[in-house]
C-alpha cells in the first residue's frame, strides 16, 4: 500500500520509432536509464506501438514471456519506477491480435493491462482512411491502477474520441487519465488537443498522451505532441514533433480544488438525461 | 410541414442591455427589422437575460400574456422568421421563476419551450462566486424544435458544461444545439469555444451561442463572443465583444458528412461503458 501523495512526476518518452523491436527496446533501455538518472520520475510513459515503426500488429506476444512486454518488468525493477507500457501487441487465445498497455509497478509487477477498446475506422475523405480493426481485435474491458493513492484510467488513443469512457473512469474515481497514442499526423494535428482538453474539462482531472516523434521516413507520421492537461483543461506541457522526453510535476489537489470551486459533476441531472432520448 | 432544405441561413443578436425590459425590447424590434430587410435570415436567435441588465429575475411573466414574451410571437410573425426567444424570466405556478426560451415559427406559434435545467452554481476562488440557484429554480425537462427538416436541440448558458445533455439531444436526432448564453466574462473567456467545440466535436452537430454585448457600465459582465462552431469542431464564426448581429449560413450537410467519415457513434461501446463503475 502506498503512501498518498500530493505530486507524481511524471515523464514522457517521445521516441523515434525503428523498424524492429529489439532497437526500439535497445533505444527505452537506455532513454529510461538517462532520465532516471537525472530526474528519477515516479511514472514512466511510452506510446501507443512503441515497439516498430510499421506493421504494428506484427509478431505477438504473450505478456508472460514476449520479448518486448517482458523488457518492462527488468527496467520497472532495475530502476524502482512505474511504467505505463504504451502499447504491445498482444497475442490473443485465438491468435487474435490486441493492442494491450501493460503497467508495472516498481517491484516489477504486473499491476494493470489494458487491450484497446475502441479501434480507429476512419474514412477522411480530404486525409486518409484507417482501418485499425482490418488488424486488430478490439478489448472489452476498462483497466484502472492506483499510484500513491491516486486512481488513473487507461485508454488508447482513439479511445480519446469516446466521452462515455473518459466519464466511465471519472464515475469510477479516478484522477488522471493516460493514453498512449499514436495519432495519425492529419488528425492529430486537428483534435488532439482539442480531445485532450475536452476530457480534462468534462471530468476534472489530468488526461495525458505519450506518443511516437514525427518521423518524415516512417510509412504513417505520427503527430508527436505529447501532452498533459490539467484539470482546468489548461495545457501543462506539450512536446513538439521531434523525439524528447517530457518531464513534468503532476500537482493532485489542483484536482479537488476544481471540483470543488466548479462543482458541475454534483450538479448532473442523471435522473433526466434518458429521457432526451424518449424525443426523438 | 416544412420541406427539407440543407442551408439556414442564422442570425445572432448580441445586444447591450438596458435595465429596463421596456427599452430592451424596443431595440430588439429595432434590430429584427435592420436585420431582415437586410438578410432576411431564417432563425434569429436571442441571447439569456436579453430583458434587462440586473436582476434577471425580476418582473417574472407567464408565457400566454407576458410583456416580454408576447412581443416575440408578434415580431416573428410580421417577420415571418423564426425566433429562438433567449431567455425571459418566466412565472411558474407556485411563483417560482424559472430562465424560460420560447420558439416562435413563422406564424407567430409556440413551437417550444425549455426551462434552463442546469443553474450555474460556481464558487471559483480567484474569480467570482454565483449563485443562480438562489434565484431561479431548475427546469425538469429537454426541448427539440424542428426547422425545415432539422431537429434543433435548446439549452441554456451553463448546460453546455453538461455532456450527458449534449448527448442525449444527438441520441434524439439533433443536428444542431442553441444555447442562448449570458457567460460571465471571467469563465467565458477561459471556457465558452472550448465547451462548444467539445460539443460539437463529440456529437458532430452545429453549436451555436447567443450572448449579450459586453458592457463595462453593468453590473454583470457579459463575455460576448456569440459563436458558431461547426461539426468538425471548427468555429465558423464568433462575434467579437461589442453589440453586433452576426449572419451566417449553416450547411446541414456537413453533419451527414461528418458522421460519415467519422463513424464514431456506431463505433462506441454501450455494452462496455456501465461496467467502468464497477471498477470503483
Amino acid at each position: 500500500m502506498n503512501k498518498p501523495s500530493q505530486y507524481l512526476r511524471l515523464a514522457l518518452l517521445q521516441l523515434k520509432r525503428f523498424r524492429n523491436r529489439e532497437e526500439n527496446l535497445e533505444v527505452v533501455t537506455r532513454k529510461i536509464e538517462a532520465v532516471m538518472e537525472d530526474q528519477k520520475p515516479r511514472l514512466i510513459c511510452l506510446s501507443e506501438n512503441f515497439t516498430r515503426s510499421s506493421g504494428f500488429h506484427r509478431d505477438p506476444e504473450n505478456v508472460r514471456d514476449g520479448y518486448c512486454f517482458q523488457r518492462l518488468p527488468e527496467l520497472a525493477r532495475k530502476h524502482e519506477v512505474y511504467i505505463v507500457g504504451g502499447t504491445i501487441p498482444e497475442k490473443g487465445q485465438n491468435d487474435e491480435v490486441y493492442g494491450a498497455c501493460t503497467v508495472w509497478d516498481p517491484k516489477g509487477r504486473l499491476v494493470a493491462k489494458y487491450r484497446k477498446v475502441h479501434l480507429a475506422d476512419l474514412y477522411v475523405k480530404a486525409g486518409f482512411t484507417y482501418l485499425e480493426s482490418a488488424r486488430f481485435t478490439a478489448g472489452n474491458e476498462f483497466s484502472i491502477f492506483e499510484v500513491d493513492g491516486h486512481k488513473i484510467g487507461l485508454g488508447v488513443c482513439h479511445d480519446l474520441r469516446f466521452e462515455e469512457m473518459a466519464r466511465g473512469y471519472r464515475n469510477a474515481g479516478c484522477e488522471m487519465l493516460i493514453y498512449p497514442s499514436d495519432f495519425a499526423d492529419y488528425t492529430g494535428f486537428k483534435y488532439m488537443e482539442l480531445l485532450q482538453r475536452s476530457r480534462a474539462n468534462d471530468n476534472q482531472l489530468y488526461v495525458v498522451t505519450c506518443a511516437p516523434a514525427f518521423d518524415p521516413t516512417a510509412k504513417h507520421f505520427s503527430f508527436g505532441h505529447s501532452m498533459v492537461v490539467d484539470p482546468w483543461a489548461r495545457v501543462q506541457v506539450c512536446a513538439g514533433e521531434d523525439e524528447t522526453t517530457v518531464v513534468t510535476d503532476i500537482d493532485f489537489s489542483l484536482v479537488k480544488k476544481v471540483r470543488e470551486e466548479l462543482p458541475i459533476f454534483g450538479q448532473r441531472r442523471l435522473d433526466l438525461y434518458p429521457k432526451a432520448k424518449e424525443m426523438s
